[in-house]
């Protein structure tokens, strides 16, 4: 069964002396807000710092004064957003960005990148930008003009596409566990001392959320072997983490997408396996001075494959 | 301005002994057949063998006892097909294939590839199968199941993107004249010998049919700079060509296709220039025993480049 797992994304800063912290919320607020856009919160932990939501499709992140919210499926988080907005007062925003990836039956979802960003310019003047090419793997990406935040902290992320199939058999187990697939990830090495929340999706399917003082990450992994698509999203260093992760999961391509990581370029050199050739590069200062890059890498083939049985059934999100 | 080069293409053999051969069917059959996709018949050429045409958006070519259509943009070549079946009758269909490549907005397409077969199985029993990972350029392809064709001919398809940009602002100039671009493209060292029927769209675009003994070729041409997509399909060997095709178009990346080219991994390994990698290979035998070829190389980069503006109204077709 084909799962659209591809991300959706947005982050919003609101005036730190506003009456109220984000954090101080009551969880019926960003219930409403995340069943706006057709997903649902499942579970959640919290530090001092942020509260963290698993959601049925992804994750929402909360901080004293921002959010971040991720969501994939045939969600429509631009609806979550609208509903932020009409509740906090667009004259609260001081920093706002929104970002599709690509998706693989672009023609099932509900809205297009366009249509989303007509519905945001409503409340929030702002560019809109593609990083990577139209004919491959690309993020499109709308931010608020004359923001208040010129200089967000680091931020990363990591998407693994065609990942082994032995990968995918084991992950996509009806039998396993959450203990059986962070030992798996080996997230004890990749983020040791964070606190995990994580569900495992029946039949397939695997998120989680982790927390550690300021730092975080999420790790959602659609496992079906035709459309697999493992997605990291952290404010710590993804790029030095490459190596172990591509160990793991073997893909055939991954993306990486950072904000404010000046060393992106000698840091991808000394961290990418030499077998992993760059198909798209794209670096963008944004006219609010953060550092933006984007790269697609790919493993070349020497073996030719079977063509993929097309199953009116299996596909049925294609349709 | 947007435009979705990304061709639907169909192929469909009657019974040779059939009272009426295609070729000696009235014009105006075509026409309408060519109306009910949304595309229209501009002009045409024809020897012994086959009557080509000009669409409004790619082209038609008619055989004795099959004919090859191929429509780009928002066509429904689905509808063309359904006008053929119920004209000739779905008895007399003998073998029939019918393709879609990977669209750049697949939201803007009125209908799937599945939609589309599920129409197509009213009247056709086939299969369908996907040459290519849906994370990359891909195709759909479904053909009749028992099919009386077990050899068709030898056909190819060679696909261009992210074609070089000073090649690009060549054949968007709006003062292009046909001669300027058979110039440009080298038609007559490519195709030599042949009858060419052109058409140079305004303010961009140009397509050619060719037409010489039993062979054809054709040529599509989107040249926007963001969505530039260049086809070429022949029943002559594309892959000999490729090495002055690549010099001409620098492409970063392009797709091969081919049926019942039985050395195409030698051929491919021997014409293909060493700064090529290969992203995808997929060999596959139809169960109707034509053997399959799809492949998809591209230029790894070494340089960043910028971020592409996203442009509401320009990005219209993705609205």
């Amino acid at each position: 069964m084909f799962f659209e797992g591809s991300e959706k994304k947005a982050e919003i800063f609101i005036e730190s002396n506003h009456l109220s912290l984000l954090s101080d919320i009551d969880d019926s607020f960003w219930h409403n807000l995340v069943n706006a856009g057709s997903a649902q919160i499942l579970s959640s932990i919290s530090n001092e710092h942020c509260k963290a939501f698993i959601l049925s499709e992804s994750s929402l992140f909360v901080w004293h004064d921002h959010f971040l919210i991720l969501t994939c499926g045939v969600t429509q988080l631009i609806k979550s957003i609208e509903y932020f907005i009409k509740h906090i007062g667009q004259e609260n925003i001081v920093d706002c960005s929104y970002q599709r990836k690509n998706e693989y039956y672009a023609n099932a979802q509900l809205s297009s990148f366009g249509d989303d960003i007509k519905i945001l310019s409503q409340y929030i003047r702002g560019s809109a930008l593609r990083f990577g090419e139209i004919d491959g793997h690309h993020n499109y990406y709308f931010y608020k003009n004359k923001s208040k935040i010129t200089n967000r902290a680091k931020a990363y992320e990591l998407i693994a596409y065609q990942v082994n199939s032995k990968v995918l058999r084991k992950l996509s187990s009806e039998v396993l566990t959450f203990r059986d697939i962070r030992k798996f990830l080996q997230l004890d090495v990749l983020f040791p001392q964070f606190i995990l929340d994580d569900f495992v999706f029946k039949p397939h399917g695997y998120s989680v959320n982790g927390l550690f003082k300021d730092k975080y990450f999420t790790i959602h992994i659609t496992p079906q072997v035709n459309s697999s698509y493992i997605s990291f999203a952290a404010n710590l260093d993804l790029i030095a983490l490459l190596p172990l992760i591509l160990s793991i999961l073997q893909p055939v391509s991954f993306d990486l997408l950072s904000t404010n990581e000046l060393h992106f370029e000698q840091h991808v050199q000394q961290q990418i396996p030499s077998n992993y050739v760059s198909k798209t590069l794209v670096k963008e200062t944004l006219n609010n001075n953060n550092l933006m890059y984007f790269a697609n890498y790919i493993l070349p083939q020497s073996e030719f494959s079977n063509a993929n049985h097309f199953n009116l059934i299996e596909d049925n999100h294609a349709l």
